[in-house]
């Protein structure tokens, strides 16, 4: 007799390899399935015997294009919840901590989520910071130093999406993400190397497949989506590419080998609104998918492209990884098993006590003095009466901008943001650099009060949009107090606010209560007048010069076609 | 614009992932290749520009499962055989040479086809000896120790076929193959481990499959195929298998993927008449596969499951290993390109000079002393004028025997049977260790003359066939002057020969030479009498004690149900 911990009898077993269902038992011993099978196993002698009833049993899910910074959580608190979802594996690809802390940030947070209830694997960030030093101070960089050693970390497994398309086109050897690609082919050739390939088809997409980058996450069609399959070029499908000519391609061509369901981002409130994979694998079974090419995209093909042989499908000795369900249709997760313990029941979840995970110098890294009136000041050196300003102007269906411009008048030398159409927009350096830059926004933001915070994409500097001074102070001195997060002022008050106590991007909050007040930022900036889909993730990107057209970083204005810091003030170029 | 070696114009290439011939182009630039596509790539200069007109390009051919020794080549002979046949990459499994000289068998094996036209890689062995010392003398054994050491070796890539069943199924931790598996389980969890798997199905195989044995190239039945699908064990497909009902069920299901075709065992002579995986092909495709998916067998399903990231498919970033065909339904190859340099090429074929690519050691691995007489004398040490006998029945339909009894004259308490209707079957050990078995051996065997072979499988100790002293000796005795081979005597006459002068198994003639000898050494036996499709691998077969039912080693005559060694002579035990 071999002796096992649990046999389940009689459930609906997903077969990976079929991908089909069976009826049937499936046994699993220490931390490894040892049996599947219609036939009932009469050598094995259970310690728990589970009838199953006929509920479904599948593979847990896995996730290979994330990141668990969008969500603002910690890898424990995180990982608490997207289990609920039936996730037992995830790969993170770090480049916000890595912003803010470098390679400690991204060991730190390997550290922090060793216990979690997901297993977290980690993408080496591959662009970091997101231009260069010129453009934005961050906390440090990920060089070809950082990524020799982070190979060798347990846990990281890949090189993280390389964005940067044109530098790597170049083929320009000064620029360190193609020193990062040289040392990669030199050294390890072969590594899993992942892309961020927005448009890119035909002759380029080969040059870029052939440096060994060869996934692409982002948004398809069907025209990008072929060339990719035809290039060997995996392609992660997240929620926005699910447009009904992908997906029709996709069953038209039976090219389900070669794709995964991903997330990408997901914050927090998202998260516990709609689900993580899940909620994508439910939406392309809605839209015509079949469930079972649909958990195959969850597990089986993810699992392949990273490399993770022993787990993705119900077999002898894969992972007891997986997920009871009652029903298929609205795919609502009973039980989750992770290497063959059951780590959530729907039916009892239990309030969960958090410990600091990170080193003490996480906690203390926003190192600006509190802000003053005359930090908010813009000087002008001249007598002029009024002077020709560029304007970022957000827009409210994309984290794009647009570069406007307009006269603003001048009071002694200083711009008079505060009487004008337009707020104010700052960003301040945290990392001791000193920098702080001065600009002007308008469009789709805020109309009232002042936003100010720390989760500003890449660098993560602070930043703040105000209409008046009071307001702006206010919000600002909030963050700085705080060592990091989100502050929403009107009149004087607080509307809401989100401690983001590690690196200023992220929380030990449990993950729900972090969810709750990132729904309360969300809509007190829209009660502030913000017009977007997505205002958190709009203002968050003002930050971003690697999206058109005019951002700002901590160095100045970024125009971002010619990568180049410019003025506020149009006059002083001509 | 972007400078490459070789671009090919106009080809029908061959894409993995749609699994379709597309017309475009094909651009290479070291050892990899750079674009394939329908468009014009624009941006490429290439400094040598071909028209393919319309020819076929197709990635070169992947055996995943095959013995170099199967074929008494020396590798780098072999890959110059198979290169004409398309195969660009080979994972051999050698255990023949193992069992002479143990691990530094494998690593000379290694060394001496590194510089070979075809990429070789090992399997390590994980049935030397493939009994135990009790029952076979080998020239060394493969335990624990010389697993651990091979694992760090380049080339070395996976755990070779598991076959001992019952033993893995007993989980007895004292015998050499679970201690190699815990090993492996332990320490490299997830190594890629071949099996062997004649016919488990259900529970077995899945307790076969737990132990993380998760492949199978045996012969195949729809019910076998099915459960070794269903449990995740890769089946690798070679001729025998290529039965219509399971050709039926593969295209039936689209299981391509699970598998891959292989070759196993090829014959020098076999290799030259039919051809090599090019022949498990084209004779797949006759029987109703279409030719993208035996293509797709013979190149991406191999790469994936030997974990070749670099090739299998033409896409940018793979190695350039393709071959031109003008026609697919002949699959006739015109050039192979391997690493993007052209490696063959039917119209211009030159005669190649071989070096010695052994240790000095290898051409000096008989150690028996000329034989005489005396030795070939059977002592019974009474003074009956008969005995009753255990006979070796050779089976002509496979490589099993039955045992049968018989009674013998005895003359001056000698075994009388060169007066008998049966051959005398003796095993001498090579090694040094003295051991010399005597037997009797009848059936679809010789009927006259004598042959002798150092090629015994596994252990290869000397075998002789004699049906008279005189052609014993002959024959005998040529094998061990000539320190290995096979050889056919008659009449007092060497009807034919072929030494195999490295480790008594291979040689490093030109394998269409070796053809040639190899294949007088079948009609040479056949005109002595032996009855059967493949004389040289039964006859070969007779000493390998883990078929069924009597075999013969240095230690004796083998019992295989029992697994002990047995008497001749019957009256002993009673």
């Amino acid at each position: 007799m071999e002796e096992v911990d649990i046999l389940f009898k009689n459930a609906n077993v997903y077969n990976s390899y079929f991908k089909k269902f069976f009826k049937g038992h499936l046994a699993v011993k220490n931390d490894r399935i040892v049996y599947t099978g219609a036939v009932y196993p009469e050598q094995i002698k259970a310690e728990q015997e589970i009838d199953a009833a006929g509920k479904y049993i599948i593979p847990g899910l896995i996730d290979i294009h994330m990141h668990i910074e969008s969500s603002m959580a910690a890898p424990e608190q995180f990982a608490d919840e997207i289990i609920k979802h039936g996730l037992t594996t995830i790969v993170s690809e770090p480049h916000e901590i890595a912003n803010v802390f470098g390679i400690e940030g991204i060991k730190a947070m390997i550290k922090a989520g060793k216990e979690a209830a997901v297993d977290i694997f980690y993408a080496i960030p591959s662009s970091v910071p997101s231009t260069s030093s010129k453009l934005e101070t961050t906390g440090a960089d990920i060089s070809v130093k950082e990524v020799a050693e982070l190979i060798g970390e347990d846990k990281v497994i890949c090189l993280g999406e390389v964005m940067n398309n044109e530098a790597v086109l170049s083929g320009d050897q000064s620029l360190p993400i193609n020193k990062i690609l040289s040392f990669l082919n030199e050294n390890h050739p072969d590594y899993i190397i992942e892309g961020h390939i927005p448009s890119l088809v035909g002759e380029e997409l080969a040059q870029f497949a052939a440096r060994g980058i060869n996934s692409d996450h982002c948004l398809q069609s069907v025209e990008r989506l072929q060339d990719r399959i035809y290039n060997g070029v995996f392609v992660e499908i997240q929620e926005k590419s699910l447009r009904p000519e992908v997906i029709n391609y996709i069953i038209e061509n039976d090219v389900y080998e070669h794709l995964a369901l991903v997330t990408d981002d997901v914050m927090a409130d998202t998260l516990v609104e709609d689900g993580h994979l899940d909620h994508i694998l439910r939406k392309i079974v809605e839209m015509g998918v079949s469930i079972e090419n649909a958990i195959y995209m969850a597990t089986y093909t993810p699992a392949k492209r990273m490399r993770l042989y022993d787990r993705g499908t119900l077999a002898p000795n894969k992972r007891a990884d997986f997920i009871i369900l009652d029903d298929l249709e609205s795919f609502a997760v009973e039980e989750v098993y992770a290497e063959g313990k059951k780590v959530y029941n729907k039916e009892k979840t239990a309030a969960k006590k958090y410990n600091k995970a990170f080193p003490a110098e996480f906690y203390n890294s926003v190192a600006i003095d509190k802000l003053t009136e005359a930090d908010l000041k813009i000087k002008h050196a001249s007598n002029q009466e009024k002077v020709k300003c560029r304007i970022i102007e957000v827009k409210s269906e994309s984290t794009y901008t647009e570069a406007k411009t307009a006269e603003l008048k001048l009071e002694n030398g200083f711009l008079d943001w505060e009487q004008s159409e337009f707020n104010l927009a700052a960003v301040i350096s945290r990392y001791g650099s000193g920098d702080f830059a001065r600009a002007l926004i308008t469009g789709s933001t805020i109309k009232r009060g002042a936003v100010a915070t720390t989760y500003a994409h890449d660098h993560h500097n602070l930043y703040l949009i105000a209409s008046n001074v009071e307001d702006g102070l206010k919000a600002a001195n909030w963050v700085i107090e705080n060592q990091g997060g989100y502050c929403v002022v009107e009149n004087g008050e607080v509307k809401a606010s989100l401690q983001l106590e590690v690196a200023g991007i992220l929380t030990e909050k449990p993950l729900p209560l972090l969810a709750e007040k990132i729904s309360k930022i969300r809509e007190a900036m829209i009660e502030l007048g913000y017009e977007h889909y997505n205002p958190i993730m709009s203002l968050s990107t003002n930050t971003l010069p690697v999206s058109p057209a005019l951002k700002l970083t901590d160095k100045g204005l970024i125009d971002v076609e010619k990568m180049e810091v410019v003025s506020l003030f149009i006059d002083e170029e001509e």
